[in-house]
């Protein structure tokens, strides 16, 4: 495996921006562009930060090739001086981010550049499409986990994924989710996490008949033996020779371990009822019943409620491309720009919908847990600089129904910050944990959430609320911006 | 830009059941596997085949690296002597497939891999994971540059695709489907398409007012002069600040080519029928207008609809990931497996679902054309060995509806082969054609199709049908399975 060079991997748009800026600027000013998102995807009340290490990995690789510089030139819109520049390129800036698996609401920045403006413009595009696309599969996958209420989920979906790294970092982001393996070797490879899998109808039918493609099977792998039963029919031919095998090799003194079968198609709730019931009556209580086939959240929730005999599943296409919600609108916006005093200067974008409405400045994040019972109470965005005391009584601010204020009492609550330095004046300052270690912690995160958070439908919304002093400059640049219209 | 190794981009359970097929049966016998869809995407009446020459560099560079094995070895599920076979692997099947840019339709087979079973089973994950993928985009972007209507196509989409990959060759699809550009400069790179793009809000937001931003871009770029508008107000400031910039430009003699203003946001219908009566009325009748936003191929339709004054279009997100329908319901299924005579003796795989049941045996498809109008009358799925006299009737067969014959008089028709070869015995033998080649034969293969098939809403379904030869031999299949139940 070589990584590739993505430095190109960007919108037109920004190289003829960073154009413009080499040539019209006297400075190449540093600003503060935010990665935040504006509504949890598929209707959930939190989504899961996702895709940092490969964010790191983009940054530390970014650089123009001569190739590279060469296919620019051919477009005849860049200058040579501008050119040269580009094949000096290199990232100076610096990075904050939540950490990945960290659950993250709507309008908190969840990852922060500070650099000079040619610098922030070229990264915005491949920043939003790794971020987003970890994310989106990193949240879809956490709602199907909580369907599936303690059983194990494994990732099924490579088959349908969009390319070949939507589904080797889609089944990363579904680890980080919380299922408990993927069907993707490479994947398996590349992250140090489980892969799992067995045999298609193809084996099935490549054999004479189904019980000796079984047999074939169980004696190969005897400690991880799932036999698939819907080739031919079932009830009537598949489980019966599932159950013979069984208790051939029963027989044999071989011993079948983690040993089962999976149902792949018909009516799951009858079929798996159906088969448990056999599995017992032949004394194979402990065989396991995974089942697949366009499954979801939705569909597992049912098959629960319905009582299914299922205790394994096994999810691809809905999962891998997230199919009810298939992106996640982070978005990447100016903050801030330095001014000649070193200061960073809050900018803030209008918009008719008061929900679109930018947070100015230079910023981070503070999460609130209730002391008593280290449940999350609300995010709080405010400046960088903002000091605060957790003895002291919090006051909240609604960034859009503004209304709304919260009041937390001083000594009832604790606060930690989100936002990490990873890059600092170009240098990479932040390790990333292992896809195991980002997938423990995100099991942490989601124990702070009230159930009526993590529900899957209406779920309770966090408070995700602006500090007096962000709330004032905010409502400052607005009045300002009304009056110059 | 260097090839990843793509080798391990495979389902686990393609490797165990190689290692079963390794020690299990005394040959690697030939099989014929198929990839075919069930049904359009998006609810359309035909798909775009797409992603053919990856799969061709997918299967050239077929080959286990010593760290592959390595990482097998440590699963401990796979023995020495076949991880000694992995080391020496190579592709040494054949290929054949619908070339790039064909219109297609369900239950045909596009691709067919004739190869012994552990090759076969080794390769189907990554080809269904290319096809899948680069198939359903081309077919999206067709649907979205069917509503434009003549009205020129951008893709926008990178930001929001579902990984790099998603985006690089979601672009390429997006070309093949009929897209004139795209904003992903990688994309423009790699395949020679032309890229496109003007500046983002951040431009506008980073200089002291909208008009010095407009006029430092306008003198910067005068032959791709697109200016965005809605920063602040559209109507009160964007587009009198453009007409403000396009006049002095004129009167400082500098000639404007391909010029105009782009709407991100607020009514499209509204905003572009104002914004193109204030540019008419100052003289700049020829400054186009372009719009982007959360669009796809129900709201570009339905701004024609309401005589918005658009005619040219940046779609992102809902064409990136085909939002509606974000998978493409690819499947890769046996078809029939070689006898010691050398023989490929038909496999069908049964279901509840007759939909589902799959086509046995090594087989091709003829596209038929009405001889007169050149229009596309049916597609005939047969055996590789039945040949056909366009001089005499023809009688086809409804693979579902069974009951449904359809005859074609002998003379009234042309066929062609669909199936190409691209790789015999592991050689490749098919040199794809560039991207934009496979684009203008898409738009000839769209010109065959009746108006009643490329329509978006409910169109008409092609016939696709068996030979009479293949639907006697899958009927008795048929009849031998509910026999042996």
């Amino acid at each position: 495996m070589t990584t590739q060079n993505l430095t190109l991997l960007t919108d037109f748009y920004e190289l003829t921006m960073m154009q413009g800026y080499f040539h019209s600027k006297e400075e190449n000013t540093p600003v503060v562009f935010d990665i935040f998102f504006r509504s949890n995807p598929s209707g959930g009340g939190y989504s899961i930060a996702a895709g940092l290490e490969q964010v790191i990995e983009y940054i530390k690789n970014l650089n123009f090739s001569y190739e590279d510089v060469d296919y620019l030139r051919s477009l005849n819109l860049f200058d040579e001086t501008f050119l040269q520049y580009l094949s000096g390129f290199h990232f100076s800036g610096s990075i904050y981010a939540i950490p990945e698996g960290t659950v993250i609401f709507p309008r908190e920045p969840l990852l922060k550049v500070i650099a000079p403006v040619m610098e922030a413009q070229l990264v915005e595009t491949a920043l939003l499409n790794i971020i987003n696309h970890q994310s989106l599969i990193a949240t879809k996958a956490s709602r199907v986990v909580y369907a599936a209420d303690g059983d194990g989920v494994m990732e099924f979906g490579l088959r349908r994924a969009q390319g070949p790294d939507a589904g080797l970092y889609g089944a990363r982001a579904a680890m980080i989710g919380g299922c408990i393996g993927t069907s993707n070797v490479l994947a398996g490879r590349m992250f140090d996490v489980p892969v799992k899998g067995t045999h298609a109808h193809s084996w099935i039918m490549s054999f004479p008949d189904e019980y000796t493609a079984f047999k074939t099977y169980a004696k190969l792998y005897p400690s991880a033996c799932c036999l698939l039963v819907d080739t031919y029919d079932t009830l009537k031919s598949g489980v019966p020779n599932a159950i013979r095998v069984f208790r051939e090799m029963r027989e044999e003194g071989i011993e079948l371990k983690n040993y089962g079968i999976r149902l792949d198609s018909g009516d799951l709730a009858y079929l798996s009822k159906k088969a448990r019931k056999m599995l017992d009556a032949a004394g194979f209580s402990d065989a396991f019943i995974s089942a697949s086939n366009d499954l979801d959240e939705y569909l597992i929730l049912d098959l629960k409620n319905q009582g299914a005999a299922i205790t394994s599943w096994g999810v691809g296409t809905s999962m891998i491309t997230s199919k009810d919600c298939p992106a996640f609108g982070g978005v990447y916006k100016l903050a801030a720009i330095q001014n000649a005093d070193g200061e960073f200067v809050p900018k803030i974008k209008l918009s008719e919908n008061t929900e679109k409405i930018t947070n100015p400045g230079n910023k981070t994040v503070h999460r609130i847990y209730d002391k008593e019972t280290g449940k999350l109470l609300a995010d709080l965005i405010c400046f960088v600089d903002e000091v605060f005391d957790e003895s002291k009584d919090l006051l909240l601010f609604d960034p859009v129904e503004t209304w709304k204020k919260t009041k937390l009492k001083g000594g009832t609550y604790t606060m930690r910050e989100l936002l990490k330095p990873v890059f600092l004046n170009g240098n990479c300052v932040y390790q990333s944990p292992t896809v195991m270690e980002i997938a423990a912690y995100c099991r942490k995160e989601k124990e702070t959430l009230w159930d009526e958070v993590t529900r899957l439908f209406n779920p309770h919304k966090v408070y995700i609320d602006l500090s007096k002093k962000l709330y004032d400059v905010k409502k400052e640049l607005l009045d300002q911006m009304s009056i110059q219209e």
